[in-house]
């Protein structure tokens, strides 16, 4: 057995590959027609985004301007030219049942394995570092006895920039295909862009780029069309040109753009060939024919295999946990990590959200990723989104980074993560220069980091209640509770708590600038916050979440729907908001509500009827994502919040349930795939209670590392040191972990014969006890071996 | 043989429908999965839009709200339960080969006829008048000896709302199917918009209607989840609850909504059955009920039937022609007012055009197709764009009905076809009392429309260059070409030419309405006009088409590519700028450049290379649409230029090459349907000359219908008459032409004895001989006809 092996799929003995085992999964059904990838709903479906093969941001890594139509899938055809068999290198599109199958999803790669009629297949893609690249490598292997006579295939439909499938039909007129010898393959380019030129205008502006895709072998033929390439009343299923071994040679303005290189592999019995092809996105054609020059060669394809592996290792492996739980080590050291970085910071595309824009809060949280392993991306996410604040302290909702537009709203937490972020950037690197970083303004001006970060939080106090509550504007952290705050009268005991959390981490900063007036003034605003939360915020069992502009209270038992939400009292334990006997009131009452089966709801019972007033939260089907499922971001701060309230092995509960490999064991109902996290799972009262949606692009996987390494193993920065402050379960001997702190690392190993779950007896540095429970900031450079006894 | 037939298809004795004979014909590639109806590109692809079946503009021919997935077709399939065999009433999905097999394409329906396995099946569908509702009518005939057990399934996917397909994902959350057993069928609500609610929130709205699928035949059994319908790892052509005779009975608001009814016909040899079902969207689950239950009736939906067919009678049949060209018959009789009217004004989609918004001149040319049969309705599109014009003049370029947004553009020409269209609707109606309507401006205020329409020619006024000429702006009647004009300096020739015959047109309504100084003042500026046009744009042999803000001259010699275009000839002698020596000029420069196989070119040489300094006419390859193509809308001007420059026989050869049905029998190369104009047509300079384009959506059905009959025919209306002037080809020995004009019947037989192609010898009205060359406005609401003798 593999490891959460279930009739599907199970995880390699390190956790660094998913292996798929047939190509029948309990996918749920999805509109798009799958490309070749088969695990769950993603890489079976919407598939093959590029990000899933990103090496840095590039631009192959952005769907704003995916270079080709991914959704329907790239395929690689084969034929048996003695038999005039067709198949193809993965299940899809030809779906012949393969004799055997394997798929294996690993960090920054995918490659199908399949055996059928004799022929084993093998093909990997992958991007380069730091080239606009995305390369195909295949390998072939004759089993049979007899000599083979093969023609292979590629096949994708280009699309060069974000046009809509109903407009394709326009926008195809615009793509020029050409074929050049020289390069074995295409160079592709198109003459209309979906972005403004520099007077403002829409379609009157090429594509900025020149895309390829070429091959290692000299093709026999090629089409550039995908009428003569499918064939009239044919499908990708049954290509036309497949069968009839014919590729038309169609290029130019004129057609529906398609590649299709057709290459031949004669293999005698046993014999196995290697051969590779290349998808790119050039700056302009010199560039391009370099690019497939370099990368038409199977050797160096094999170097770039190695050192996109290479680049990979650092992200990765600067910190490492080994822990009892297999699935938190699986996902902390490797998958978490990938998914944070991969999808949601590069690529910016799901299957469900295709738009490869930027959220303001958003991509600033999940940057936290990069703290223990390349700190310098974490900075340089801070300051981009310093830049989309305007001059009053208001931010970008979201942006698209290609045209540099956004949307404006009265989103009430947006501005917050700002400080947030930079203040949790210097606490793991000490670096306080960053606050001098001088950024400019979206509207003009500029200024640094530091009074950017002061503006968010003199903007945010200028939208209170009379009572002394933050206002909630158009939405709070909760998007979809849109409807109850437009008129600036609606109050958020969320974002007072958040608020709250901010300033106590930000006001030691603004004494070190000196800024004593201001630190001044938010003690004072902390003290307003905390008495008005707790005497107005307070339903008697519960925090409630916010009222209306017309004075509703909105998550209390008066409520006929929504007595209770998640985040007021997460929040208010985490922001030291409740007081001792509040916080087991508020977390048991969390307990008791919303705590189920696959994590804690965002709210309970979920609403039934659609509701203006409320906003789009209600009109989600009952049980459904925000709506009284379980919303995966906010249950990762549910286990920070019961750890704060002194329940750590309910904690571990929580983690446990809300960790994908876990899920393995009831995938029928679960449907998703077992590495990522889901951005929601359908809570009880939805019929499909128990599964996953919207897997990959979740701002939960940089959370659920969060909260396995800071709060459950317990292992965190302060200013002048890494605290060892572990809330394990007791069941557990102990734990490893080894992390980069300030340029020196530190392999910690935790005793835990005790048996308890928390507490520190003894701490030995270098074989040397120290006293309390705190690293010291060595910063030599070099490794420290820390011995913990737990007691 | 029948008429205009080729392999695929030919026209009924009377042209009122087209009949395909295969379900392969030679339409090109398309990305869309074809639905089940056959005929050319649209019919068998994008397939099926509302508008084809459209009775008056209701909710079911607007695509902006489509109820359902359109684009992905709408299927019945059917089951022979002794054999398991399975087949659908449309060659599409299941692509079994049938027997027999015909597509009847008619007035509002469609009908399948098919005859597969012993059972003949004949499936129409047509839209109700006066109501949100699409019947599909389908008799099943056992033509075999025995007894056959069938199941029909019905399959499609709801929309309800305009969302593009990539966010599917998204917006299917938001639908909430219902089965009624009440009204054997679906009523199907989602609980989100595409619209902005009141307080402008996107996401925050319910759709305003209840769609409804509904059977005569009560149902053995429902789905409304794609998911459980087609089947995991199945499709549209092989889904799994067909074969396996199994509906899920899955409803709700957690499924991929689609509907599908199972209903059982039994059939004794030689026995037949009828059945209906209904599609529609009502605007409440009440309504939607009551709908359901009226044409959930064989009976009714045969009225309904007759009802649709005598709907449509007034709109074609008060004008009919009788030629010896019966392509001309054909089109002028009966398609070309059903492709104005179904597809451009009430549907307002094509497969290419999905948006269903309203272009300012666009659906205002259009809007003249209904002067002869209902000249209320061009009434009513002319009061509706004049409240789109903004108070200084300026209007939208062009706007969504829904939510009511648009464009604002510096477009030189839309304002005037306020005028122009105005113009005329008073030329052929003789209702001045139009000019009083008080329209709003579209920013506030409002104004009669006499002065909306001099706002539109004072606001021209405005915007000339320092020589006299009108500026280009962003573009001119030639969207292309807006990279040349958008610092307000250069200049449209086309612009002036056409703005100088509407103040011809426009002078004496001014001196009606005792304005004479503005009427004075546009004397002045047509002879301004006149003298600056003839100065500034004369080119040598031909008029140029603009200049640029840089000072280049567009359309002339001196250019290297684009050295001649249409426009500026044919309004030079429309428009009266160009004399008799120039007229024959420009138009021999027509002939000899422009004028080709397959109609006239819009331009040539076209332009090879993308240039942002020219505009999105140079992104389109050489050949293609505008840039080097025929746009058939500017081609049809060029009828009438050859008629007013004295060249009645290559006038009508120019009619004859872009007439759809003419295009028979070079249909491999034309490659789309022949009852329909397309947009354009590709030029010589492509590779795939002569193929149509764009069809179905195109400005140029009203425009050939009128240069038919006001100028081959040469019929049509003046201030006080009907004017005969002829100018056909000398070849024909008459014909005769029955129209309305203004309440009375005239039934004008024309005789060519003489075989001229103009002159008039005799005129006989009610067998009286009367002077001149008019009929008079008799207004007596009877039937008069009228003998006229060329010669």
């Amino acid at each position: 057995m593999g490891l959460f092996e279930n009739e599907y799929g199970y995880f390699s003995d390190d956790g660094s590959e998913y292996i798929i085992k047939t190509p029948f999964t309990p996918r749920p059904w999805v509109n798009a027609i799958s490309n070749g990838e088969y695990s769950f709903i993603v890489s079976q479906t919407g598939g093959g985004y590029s990000w899933r093969f990103s090496a840095g941001e590039n631009r192959l890594t952005r769907s704003f301007q995916d270079i080709i139509e991914d959704r329907w899938g790239k395929y690689i055809y084969i034929r048996d030219n003695d038999t005039a068999q067709c198949w193809s290198l993965s299940y899809k599109p030809m779906c012949r049942e393969p004799e055997h199958y394997e798929v294996h999803h690993g960090i920054g790669y995918t490659t199908f394995i399949q055996e059928y009629k004799g022929i084993e297949s093998r093909w990997t893609l992958f991007a380069v570092p730091g080239q606009p690249l995305e390369i195909w490598r295949v390998k072939l292997i004759n089993k049979s006895d007899r000599k083979r006579s093969l023609d292979l295939f590629t096949y994708m439909e280009w699309t060069l920039g974000n046009a809509p499938d109903e407009h394709r039909e326009f926008h195809k007129l615009f793509i020029d295909t050409q074929y050049n010898n020289d390069i074995n393959g295409f160079t592709v380019r198109k003459y209309m862009s979906d972005l403004a030129n520099a007077k403002g205008q829409h379609s009157n502006r090429s594509w900025d780029y020149v895309a390829f895709h070429t091959s290692s072998l000299k093709p026999v033929s090629y089409d550039g069309d995908k009428e003569s390439f499918i064939g009239m009343y044919c499908d990708e299923k049954n290509p036309k040109a497949v069968h009839d071994r014919v590729l038309a040679r169609n290029v130019g303005r004129f057609g529906d753009a398609i590649a299709s290189l057709q290459v031949s592999v004669n293999l005698e019995p046993y014999e196995q060939e290697s051969l590779c092809f290349t998808l790119g996105c050039a700056d302009n054609g010199e560039q391009a024919i370099v690019l497939a020059k370099r990368y038409n060669d199977t050797r160096e394809c094999e170097a770039a295999f190695e050192s996109m592996k290479n680049f990979w290792k650092p992200l990765l492996q600067n910190e490492i946990i080994r822990t009892p739980d297999k699935a938190m080590d699986f996902m902390t050291n490797t998958w978490l990590k990938y998914q944070a970085i991969s999808c949601r910071i590069w690529g910016r595309a799901g299957y469900y959200q295709v738009s490869g824009g930027y959220g303001y809060r958003d991509q600033l949280q999940d940057s936290l990723i990069f703290l223990e392993s390349a700190p310098e991306y974490t900075k340089e996410r801070i300051l981009i989104h310093a830049g989309k604040q305007h001059s009053d302290g208001t931010v970008l909702h979201w942006w698209m980074p290609l045209g540099n537009w956004g949307s404006i709203t009265t989103c009430s937490d947006d501005l917050l993560w700002l400080p947030y972020v930079t203040e949790n950037y210097i606490k793991e690197t000490d670096d306080y220069s960053i606050l001098d970083e001088v950024v400019p303004y979206y509207d003009g001006g500029e200024d640094t980091l530091y009074c950017h970060c002061v503006k968010a939080i003199e903007r945010s106090f200028m939208r209170f209640s009379p009572r002394g509550i933050p206002l909630i504007g158009e939405n709070d952290w909760n998007d979809g509770l849109n409807g109850i705050g437009l008129d600036m009268k609606g109050e958020s005991f969320w974002v007072g708590e958040f608020l709250y959390a901010i300033l106590t981490d930000f006001i030691p900063i603004m004494r070190l600038k000196a800024d004593d007036i201001l630190a001044d003034k938010c003690v004072d605003v902390q003290s307003v916050l905390k008495e008005n939360i707790n005497k107005f915020g307070w339903d008697g069992q519960w925090y409630i979440q916010a009222t209306t502009d017309w004075g509703d209270k909105i998550g209390s038992k008066d409520n006929k729907e929504g007595w209770i939400y998640l985040n007021p009292q997460t929040w208010a334990v985490i922001s030291g908001i409740a007081d001792e006997k509040r916080r087991k009131q508020c977390m048991d009452a969390v307990t008791e509500y919303l705590f189920k089966d696959c994590g804690t709801l965002l709210l309970y019972p979920a609403y039934s009827e659609p509701s203006e007033a409320l906003g789009y939260i209600s009109r989600y089907a009952p049980g459904l994502r925000e709506n009284g499922g379980v919303y995966t971001h906010a249950a990762t701060w549910a286990v920070v919040a019961y750890i704060m309230a002194g329940q750590p092995e309910k904690a571990y509960e929580l983690y446990q349930k809300i960790c994908p490999p876990n899920r393995s064991y009831d995938i029928d109902s679960y449907k998703v795939e077992p590495y990522v996290t889901p951005g929601n799972t359908d809570g009880p009262q939805s019929p499909n209670f128990g599964r996953g949606g919207w897997t990959w692009y979740s701002g939960s996987a940089q959370w659920l590392h969060r909260v396995a390494v800071q709060w459950i193993l317990g292992i965190r920065p302060e200013k002048d040191g890494l605290l060892i402050a572990p809330a394990i379960p007791s069941a557990w001997d102990g734990f490893r972990y080894t992390r980069l702190f300030r340029g020196t690392i530190y392999d910690i190993l935790i005793n835990n014969n005790a048996h308890v779950n928390s507490g520190i007896k003894e701490i030995k540095l270098d074989d040397k006890k120290i006293d309390g429970n705190k690293l010291p900031d060595l910063r030599d450079g070099k490794c420290h071996k820390v011995e913990v006894i737990m007691g």
